[in-house]
């Protein structure tokens, strides 16, 4: 058993342009180190932002706490909330805001595919 | 933009001898389609159970809510709380108990490692 703390006081806060308002947890080593997937919990605080971008490969955003809007493509704003997801295509156009803040899970990856019922 | 739930009212109870007490909800498509990984939000209700069994790939649990006991390889329980993740690697027998209940993401995969500062 090896041990992670992702909570608040563990996440740090990536100079990225795209981020505003965003501290990042790792759960997972990262895609360039030959990983199969990214996993990292995201922390928007309201008003928060990861501004739009393409993604690069597959990716779901998993809303752990909090609400938002996130657009794809069409890029309309649609809310979200606790317990929803969203699903990008590799290239798709993309972005997060949040008034209120919010926690997500991102995971990302070469082949992930979203659970179909 | 694909949506999917993961909320507690799209969890289904798996008829797994190892899960008492235990609801799931994908958020992946399966390891057996071919995914790279698998990602699943796991409730346990109060005393619910993931007995001991072996890991068929590395895995992740973090936990989002609650907290519990999670024994790996040598047998020992190690409380877990909201905010912590444990590794299992291939192959560790492993178990996850909660009186309290708790709510965790899982995620498994070949080639997964956690995170390392």
């Amino acid at each position: 058993v090896e041990r992670l703390s992702f909570a608040a006081d563990a996440a740090f806060r990536p100079d990225e342009e795209l981020l505003d308002g965003v501290t990042v947890a790792p759960l997972t080593s990262p895609l360039r180190t030959g990983g199969p997937v990214q996993a990292a919990v995201f922390r928007l605080e309201p008003n928060g932002k990861i501004a739009c971008h393409p993604a690069s490969v597959p990716q779901i955003l998993a809303v752990l706490e909090g609400s938002g809007l996130v657009s794809g493509e069409d890029g309309e704003p649609q809310p979200i909330n606790a317990g929803e997801a969203v699903f990008w295509s590799a290239g798709e156009v993309h972005e997060t805001v949040s008034e209120e803040g919010l926690t997500a899970l991102i995971l990302e990856g070469d082949g992930l595919e979203l659970f179909r019922r």
